[in-house]
């Protein structure tokens, strides 16, 4: 038995949401830190980490069992470690699993970068400006991702669920259950369709796999989605700036 | 016993390169496919991946064992799975293997992320453009890559090092041998010293143990260094544009 406190940034949803995700949808008790003191210490350079390596960024896992703590760093390593341990890395019968879990992982890395390049396009030139420093780059950069990145991820994902050949009527990604990789994807397409909006719904056909995906994930989590927990989405990692999306 | 064949784009370092130190470094054999056409089919949307994810992008690693045979993509994942068959997850004496394998994995894809980075600089609008078109943006990205981003990863590298209670005289991310971070770090110094020359002078004091450390690991990779196998940095994601990089 672990117990799960995950430190990360008060209010936005962000990269923290992909973590809170996966507790939620197994039901797993996990404590959230947000004090920005806390976060800083863990990430300053003068922290003593206790043999630990240090952490570049939030978010930060930190799992205690039984007398022992540790402390995990970047989002698609903490990823990783609740899928297995949450059985989120989709065991599909006649097929290694070792092999499963690096193809969950696959998926997960590139729901992952399709959200981070959502961020680039509002900070193009880099994390340390505001985007009111940098518009004139974001546009160029909004302009790409709409008309050549989001239709290539959505051929990337539409694919990835018509051919995978473990399902019958429902739409995963792999095999037929819901994996750590469904997860990230359905949250990365929540971010995308809050601030892209018409460019989504431009790339997403009215047939598209990819919205009975959203519909049955929504479903599957709706309890959650529906709670006072579910942090808004505003200016974290997916951010609307309506001059970046024009009808 | 595993046979590997990775696919990547000719000539250029690139992300393969974090992949080939790793064969080189262990003396593990492996074919390499660099015919364009290969490369296209395996990411098209159209090809048949008989039960396989689909890849996004390149580099692929297929792996053949017996009579069976499987596809990996993303970076990441491909270097955790050769790190764990090529014992480069760095064991350590007293503390719990599946926590070091993570550990490993955090650096590993920390330093990625300083290879990422330096790739938006001058690709800040996006990989869909050519840098010529996006110079303006790319000469504002590079000067906070300069001046804010390379002293932030140098000052957590550095740390990282430092932090290593492992260690008694040679410098390594974790543990006491060389794992798969340490050689990722090493490639994305090599890459930054190219592309960056005058801002990694200035940001990586004489006495600094980056030094140290990248003279340690090109000392053990030497031979493949030297040898006409090891391609040398030109347009890839490393790309040295004088104006991004003022003395």
């Amino acid at each position: 038995m672990e117990c799960y406190r995950l430190f990360y940034w008060p209010q936005i949803p962000g990269r923290g949401e992909f973590i809170r995700l996966a507790f939620q949808y197994k039901n797993v008790a996990f404590e959230e830190i947000n004090a920005i003191d806390n976060l800083q210490q863990l990430t300053s350079p003068q922290s003593d980490l206790a043999n630990h390596p240090p952490h570049f960024a939030v978010p930060i896992l930190e799992v205690t069992k039984d007398n022992d703590t540790f402390m995990l760093s970047q989002t698609p390593v903490i990823l990783a470690y609740l899928a297995r341990k949450f059985g989120l890395d989709s065991e599909q019968a006649n097929v290694n699993k070792e092999v499963t879990r690096c193809h969950v992982q696959q998926l997960t890395l590139t729901a992952l970068d399709w959200a981070n390049e959502a961020h680039n396009v509002h900070h193009p030139c880099g994390p340390t400006l505001f985007y009111e420093d940098q518009k004139q780059a974001a546009a160029e950069a909004a302009k790409a991702f709409r008309n050549d990145r989001i239709p290539k991820f959505v051929r990337y994902f539409e694919k990835a669920i018509t051919s995978n050949s473990s399902l019958t009527h429902s739409c995963r990604l792999i095999g037929d259950k819901t994996s750590m990789a469904d997860l990230v994807l359905f949250q990365t397409l929540e971010g995308l369709y809050f601030a892209f909006p018409h460019a989504m719904q431009k790339s997403i056909a009215a047939n598209s796999v990819l919205l009975q995906f959203r519909q049955e994930m929504a479903q599957e989590l709706q309890d959650y989605l529906h709670s006072a927990d579910r942090r808004p989405f505003n200016d974290g990692l997916f951010r609307h700036y309506p001059e970046l999306d024009p009808p």
